[in-house]
């Protein structure tokens, strides 16, 4: 199978691999899986339930975490305006490079402004699939798992989302995830929601 | 194989897929090849045909280049010393989270400076392949494939590397590529010393 001694006129756009021939070898079609939801309501989870998940079916899935990415490529940014755009912007820009990789890459970020999600969006528009973890903020509030809430409402942390910074939640995502009969969903019921949706929509395999 | 529907405790260690496992799938280990060297030289001929010579051995590689970079992720940088190091730096974390994902990330940039590469070499120091394309410049300047050299000597492009900004060459790179008797590698060859030495490192299969 091997190229290499073998001579041959080498034009750039046969030497190029591209995006069909990655997929065709991860038999997966790269993708955007993009979680948005207020903290506490269970981004991560889902993300490394759906990962697990997706890698016990052979599919290459990587994860893009709000709080990690600020460790290394986003590490000078801040909390203002502008930088939280662009931080949203440049974890949407990855995303995209690693969809094209042929990767289903998940993102998990509170990403609480429409504007910013749907840029993301634009940069993707066929293969971008929003989950939106709709639990009441009494619900996040209460597991609270990091503490910031309890920061929040004592003031000590100021632009807080749900507290007293908007979250704008999606007019047209591809899959919302929510209480049922006042319960909510396990890890394993939210996973098995968006591998069924990915299923469906064919980017669990190649055409 | 399937984990969905069995009940269980989910621990979040438990539940996260890290980088052995994604290597296992892809049966190669994640790595950073670094391709420096000056505008012309080959860098991004050397990156396609690594890119196709290892796809057509069964494995995942993507390639960051530069310019395209600049389009997406690095659009908000210019050309000014801060920002070329930013350039470099994104480029550096990006390359170290798709070798995190199991990726061989190929990169294709001139980055001059050792500073920089050194900076990204630190980020990842076991598996980062630093590539000297060791090629002359009258040689670069003789293909002047995008007529850069021609802008700079006549003025029109200023700081451009090896005319009137520096190029430090690496001190301690894994892989120098270099005329042989006045003539330079084909491609399949510089590829070909690159494959050879990831097979000896062990990067093309997992333990």
């Amino acid at each position: 199978m091997s190229t290499l001694g073998h001579p041959s006129n080498v034009f750039w756009h046969q030497c190029t691999v591209g995006k069909a021939e990655r997929e065709k070898l991860l038999n997966q079609q790269g993708c955007i899986v993009w979680i948005t939801g207020l903290s506490g309501s269970g981004k991560s989870t889902l993300a490394c339930t759906l990962g697990r998940e997706l890698h016990s079916r052979g599919k290459l899935s990587y994860i893009l975490d709000g709080d990690n990415v600020r460790h290394g490529l986003n590490k000078n940014l801040g909390f203002s305006p502008e930088d939280r755009t662009e931080n949203i912007r440049r974890v949407g820009e990855v995303a995209k490079l690693f969809a094209d990789a042929g990767l289903i890459c998940i993102t998990s970020l509170i990403s609480p402004y429409r504007k910013d999600r749907d840029a993301c969006r634009a940069m993707l528009p066929d293969a971008f699939v929003e989950v939106f973890m709709n639990i009441p903020i009494e619900v996040c509030e209460g597991r609270d798992p990091k503490g910031l809430y309890k920061l929040a409402r004592a003031g000590k942390i100021k632009g807080f989302t749900g507290i007293d910074d908007p979250y704008e939640p999606p007019l047209n995502c591809e899959i919302e995830l929510q209480l049922k009969e006042g319960a909510c969903p396990t890890p394993n019921e939210m996973a098995g929601q968006v591998v069924s949706y990915l299923e469906g929509r064919g980017f669990l395999q190649t055409l």
